[in-house]
């Protein structure tokens, strides 16, 4: 795809692991710029993730609540997390919202992919929408993970992203796509 | 607003400097979760970005094309930057538009916040809309930071969200929010 945009494009010298923590895997590679000049660009590595619309018969959504340490605050944002190692991207789509919710859906799409921090994160995620969701369990989050359940109509959902209630960005770009299926027959 | 949200929680214990490179600064904090345990979270401290929807008054939006080293390809999307230390945001976001595309705006009103990876990142973007826009000089774009600019109006630039040309989740995210601002009167 790049061919095209020859001119703007930067050519990977070399790659340094700065950090290695158990979530980050930070990187500084040396790089050529379009103009001939080094230049050094640090980023994060990471495995790509899903989010989930999960859509109920009665059109409705579900919702978690969560506490986002970075921002010292909760957050509501849709289901959403990271692909394991070799996972196929719907099975983690139909494992989280299974562990985070406790729902299964009668029916999967894929809508999408978006990229939320293209700066300093190779990071992707994969946008689903699943259809007919209904209770099938407990949810299971996380060790160390803690999770409020909600579930709010695409109105309220958009009215909470206009009052400033919802602002996490996979979750607006989400909810964008949603509404486009869901209004506009995308 | 989190004492509502107690149950959920996260409090910080000790906190380590782990990485400083010249952009990205990266964190390991200790905290102690709801059910009292501890637990590490890393997290990249960011200093906050603006994105402009830059609109001309015959309905075209400014767009930047721009290599993304981490992703290794270029990305369609609306100007944006950093926010310098002690500069205003609305600052933030004149500087921004005038060096990137070189355009001035008639009037400016800031829409919303948006946080674009909650997970690792407390980077926060605030989104300003940028009325008439005109052009007043060449891109100055910063060194080291090569731009196409182009122009596209609001229903190509949704049709490139839905043909996946689109994926940067901050422009997703601003084209949410103009499309309301047009056509449903936010």
């Amino acid at each position: 795809m790049d061919d095209e945009y020859r001119h703007l494009s930067e050519e990977p010298l070399d790659s340094t692991q700065v950090f290695r923590g158990k979530l980050l895997d930070v990187r500084c590679d040396r790089v050529r710029l379009p103009d001939g000049a080094e230049r050094l660009r640090e980023y994060v590595k990471h495995q790509g993730a899903v989010v989930v619309i999960g859509l109920s018969d009665d059109g409705r959504m579900l919702f978690v609540r969560q506490h986002r340490y970075p921002l010292h605050r909760s957050f509501l944002e849709l289901p959403a997390g990271k692909i394991d190692p070799g996972e196929e991207v719907l099975q983690t789509a139909i494992r989280e919202l299974r562990e985070e919710t406790g729902h299964v859906a009668g029916d999967w799409r894929h809508l999408g992919t978006m990229h939320p921090c293209v700066g300093y994160s190779d990071e992707r995620i994969e946008i689903f929408l699943a259809r007919s969701v209904s209770r099938a369990s407990a949810p299971k989050p996380d060790q160390g993970e803690f999770l409020d359940l909600l579930s709010l109509s695409l109105e309220d959902a958009l009215a909470a992203v206009r009052s400033g209630v919802i602002t996490d960005a996979k979750t607006v770009t989400a909810l964008f796509w949603a509404e486009k299926v869901i209004l506009a027959g995308w």
